[in-house]
C-alpha cells in the first residue's frame, strides 16, 4: 500500500509475518487435483470444497458446503460491517482443467514448485491463486482490525471448467441470501506485469453441430463416385460459404446487430502497446489472420466468430478406403458480441446452412441455447461506474495506475447471470498474466501478483465501504 | 447350350448329374471366412487357398499354393491342349470383404443359405461363385472329353479386397510361366438378368491425404478465435474449391487429357435401358447428382472424380470443446479416365491445393502412386478384338445375345498389369448382377447365373481353341 496509515502498517506487518503460511496454504490447495471434467476426481473435488470452506472459517467467515448442485458450492459469509455498508460477493472456482500430457510438465502438475518467483501447478492462476488471495485479504483485515469495511459473500464453485451448468440455478435459488451491491471476480489476466486490467466486455456464444447425411450406407467410390453428392464435400462447401475472402462472416443477417465498442474504448485499446508479433508467437502460428478492417485485438474480442472445433466423416483410419461417406459432421461455435441474440444467430446459421446445402443430401443443424455477450454498464452515476471507479482507486494504491480496460474474447455466462439475478454490477479484475498457460502444461502464477492482488482487493473493499453505492438508473 | 452336339449333350448330362455337388462345393467354399482385411482371419485365408488348390486338383489340373507373396497365390495349370491351341489365364480371388454388422444379415454371412434361387453369403458373387464356376466348367470338360480346347492357367489370389498389393510382383516374377494369349476375369456384373456384359473400360485412381496444420497446439477459441486461421475451415475451403457449381472439377489442367469414350460406345451405352430411378434407389440417396452435361452412367464411369473418403480434425467426441484445432486431414482419391496420368494428376492436385490454401497454415499433400485408367483395345484385327468376338459367340450360345459393352467405374489395377507384363488382352466377363450387395450385408449370387456362367465359359474356351489368335499389331 502506498498510503501508510497506522492501520496499513499493521496490515503490512501481518502480510509479512504470514506470507510464508499464505503460500503454504496455496500449495496445499494446489496439491488437490480437483479436476472437474473427470469423474474419477470426484473425491478430489469434494476435498477441495471442504478445504476451501475450512480456510474461509479459519479466516473468520462462516462457511457452508452446498451439495445437490452438481459439484459442491462453497458459500462463505461475513455480515458484520457498519450499518449502510455495501455487500460484496467474491466469485471464484476451486476446480481445475485436466493437466494434459505429463511429459509436457517440467514439474508435476499437482506438486507446486517455485521457480523464478512463480508457482508452477495446475490451477495456480486459474483460479486457485486468484481465489485464495481474496480469502487471505479477508483474514488479514479481520485479524488486524476485527472487522471488514463491507459485508462479504464468497461463492466458490467446482464446475467452472465444465461450463458452470448448475451455478445459475444455485444463484436463482439463493438470490435473497446472495443479494449484494457488487460482484468481484478475479479469474482473468492483467494487461502486462505491473499493468492491471479490468475486462469490460465478454463475448457470448452459441454452439452448433452440423450433420450432413447422404447415402444410407457408405458407397463404393468407383461404382457411385461422381453420381451422388459426397456428404464430406457438401459439408466442406457449407463451411467454406461462411466467410468471404476478407474473413468477414457473410451469413445473411449475422452481422446486422453487432455493436462495435464505444469509440473511447476502441481508441483506448488501440493505443495499448499490444504486439501482434508477441501474440503470434504465443499462439504458435506462422501468421495471424482474420477479418479485414480490424486489429488483432478487435478480432479476438470485439468481433463475432464462426469457429470450427472439429470435423469428422467417412473413413479416417490408417490407409485408404475408397468410399463415398454416408455422413459428415462439424462441431462449431460462434462467439457473439453485443447486441447479437444467441437464438436469432442460431436461426440465421440454420437458414444459411439449409440454403447453401446442395440438394441430394440432408442437413441437420443442432444448436445450443447459448449465452449473449456481456458489456459492463459503466455510464456516469451507474453502479457499474461506482465499481469501476473503486477498482481504479484500488489499483492506483497498489500499482500506481488505473487498470486498462480490455475486451475479453471468451465467454463467462455467469457474469450475465449475476447481473440479471442479483441486480449487481460485476467487476472482472484479475491478477493473472498473459502467457501463464491457464489450460496448458506448466501453468504458473507470479507470486508477486498474489501479494499485489491481496493488497488491491483489500483497498477495493475499503473504497467500496467508504463510498455510497449509487442507486441504479 | 443351344447347339446340341453329342458332346454338348454329354456335358449337359454331366452338369445335371453333378449340379447338386457343384453347389455343395460352392457352399463349402463360402463357409470359409477368408476375410483378407483382418489379421485374425489369416488361418481362414490359408484354408481357402488350400481348399481351392485341392478343388483344382480334383478337377484335373495341377495346382500349387505359392507363399511369400502376402496371402497365398494359388496357381492351377493344364497344358494338354492340341498343339497351336492358345493358353487362357483365368484370374479370380478367394478372399472376401468383412461381413459388417451381423444384425443386418438375414442369414449368417458364412452359412450359405438358398432363398428364391439365390445363395446368400459373403463372397457369393464377389468372387467365389464366379471363380468356382470356371473350375467346374474345366472339371466337366475334362471329365467328359478328357481334354480342354485350350491350355489353362487358373490364378487365384487372396488380397484382391485389400488392393492386390503383391499380385503385380508375382506376375512379373512368373511372367514366363504365366505367358498366355488371353486373360479372362469373372468378377463383375451383367447388365441385367439375361443380359450379359463385358466391361471395356475401368477408371484409374490416385489417392491423397491433404493435411492442414495451423497452431502448434489447439487453441482456446475465445482467446484466439477470429485472429488465426482455423485449419478445419481452411481444409473446407480447399475441398470446396475443387468443383464448380455444375459439379465440374476446376483444378487447372485436371480435365485437359480426359478422353471421352468413342462415339459408338457412348451411343451404345446411352441406348441401354439404364434407369436413374433404379440406380438412385440402389444407392439409397434422395437424389442423384454430378457433373452437368453427362448421364448418370457416364458420371460413374466415363468422367473423372475427386471424392473425399474421410475428414478428421479437432474435437470430435461427445459434447463441445471450444478450440481452434491444430490440424485437419482429408483422405481423398481421384478416379481417372484415359489418358489421365496419375503422376501428373498428383502434381496438378498438389499445385491447386497449395495455390488455394490460405496463408497462415501449412498444407501437406501426400499422394499414392496410383494406376491409370484401362480401356480394352478392341481394334479390328487386334487380340482384344478376337477375345471380345469370342465372348460374343459364347454368350450368343448361352444367353442368345452378345454382351453389352459397359464402362466400369471402379479400378482394377491388375488388369493393366496383366496386359503390360503378359502382353495378353483381358476380358472382363462377369456373371454377377447389379444389386447383389457385393460389399454389403446379404450378398448373394443368383444360382441360375452359376449355371449359365459355367456354360458360357465352356463355350468361350471352345471358341478360343477353334479360332487362331491374331498377332498383335
Amino acid at each position: 500500500m502506498t498510503d501508510r496509515s497506522p492501520i496499513a502498517d499493521e496490515l503490512e506487518t501481518y502480510y509479512d509475518r504470514h506470507r510464508e503460511r499464505f503460500l503454504e496454504e496455496l500449495f496445499e490447495f494446489l496439491r488437490i487435483s480437483s479436476i472437474s471434467t473427470r469423474d474419477e476426481h470426484r473425491g478430489d473435488i469434494d476435498r477441495a470444497a471442504d478445504w476451501f470452506a475450512e480456510t474461509l472459517r479459519a479466516a473468520g467467515l462462516t462457511a457452508e458446503v452446498h451439495s445437490g448442485w452438481g459439484h459442491p458450492v462453497v458459500l462463505g459469509e461475513w455480515h458484520g460491517a457498519p450499518s449502510g455498508a455495501p455487500t460484496v460477493l467474491v466469485y471464484g472456482h476451486y476446480d481445475v482443467q485436466p493437466p494434459g500430457p505429463a511429459v509436457l510438465w517440467q514439474s508435476p502438475p499437482f506438486e507446486p514448485t517455485v521457480r523464478d518467483g512463480r508457482v508452477y501447478a495446475r490451477g495456480a492462476t486459474d483460479d486457485k491463486g486468484q481465489l485464495l488471495l481474496h480469502v487471505k485479504a479477508l483474514e488479514s483485515l479481520l485479524a488486524t482490525r476485527g472487522e471488514l469495511p463491507v459485508n462479504v459473500l464468497v461463492l466458490a464453485e467446482g464446475e467452472e471448467e465444465i461450463g458452470s451448468p448448475n451455478l445459475a440455478s444455485f444463484v436463482e435459488r439463493h438470490a435473497d441470501r446472495l443479494r449484494c451491491s457488487a460482484v468481484v471476480i478475479s479469474d482473468s489476466a492483467m494487461f502486462a506485469p505491473g499493468v492491471p486490467a479490468v475486462v469490460v466486455t465478454l463475448r457470448g456464444t452459441v454452439g452448433f453441430e452440423i450433420e450432413v447425411s447422404g447415402p444410407a450406407v457408405e458407397l463404393h467410390s468407383g461404382e457411385y463416385g461422381g453420381a451422388v453428392v459426397n456428404p464430406a464435400t457438401a459439408l466442406a462447401r457449407i463451411l467454406a460459404s461462411v466467410h468471404d475472402a476478407d474473413g468477414r462472416i457473410v451469413i445473411p443477417g449475422f452481422l446486422d446487430r453487432c455493436r462495435e465498442w464505444p469509440e473511447d474504448l476502441r481508441r483506448e485499446i488501440a493505443d495499448l502497446p499490444l504486439s501482434d508479433e508477441e501474440f503470434r508467437a504465443e499462439a504458435q502460428v506462422s501468421e495471424l489472420s482474420g477479418e479485414a478492417g480490424y486489429t488483432t485485438f478487435e478480432r479476438r474480442s470485439m468481433r463475432p466468430t464462426f469457429e470450427v472445433h472439429g470435423i469428422l466423416g467417412g473413413y479416417t483410419d490408417a490407409g485408404m478406403k475408397a468410399i463415398v461417406p454416408a455422413s459428415a459432421l462439424a462441431k462449431v461455435s460462434c462467439r457473439l458480441v453485443p447486441e447479437q441474440d444467441p437464438a436469432e444467430i442460431a436461426r440465421l446459421v440454420r437458414a444459411h446452412v439449409e440454403r447453401v446445402a446442395p440438394s441430394g443430401i440432408q442437413v441437420e443443424v443442432r444448436s445450443s441455447t447459448g449465452s449473449p455477450a456481456w458489456q459492463a454498464d459503466t455510464g456516469p452515476g451507474s453502479p457499474g461506474h461506482w465499481l469501476q471507479q473503486a477498482a481504479s482507486e484500488a489499483t492506483m494504491a497498489t500499482f500506481g495506475r488505473p487498470p486498462v480496460r480490455l475486451g475479453g474474447g471468451g465467454s463467462i455466462p455467469v457474469v450475465s447471470d449475476f447481473e440479471r439475478v442479483l441486480g449487481a454490477p460485476v467487476l472482472l479484475l484479475g491478477f493473472g498474466l498473459p502467457g501463464e498457460n491457464a489450460h496448458g502444461p506448466n501453468e504458473f502464477f507470479l507470486l508477486e501478483n498474489f501479494d499485489l492482488g491481496l493488497r488491491t482487493v483489500t483497498k477495493l473493499w475499503q473504497v467500496l465501504g467508504d463510498e455510497p453505492r449509487p442507486h441504479p438508473g
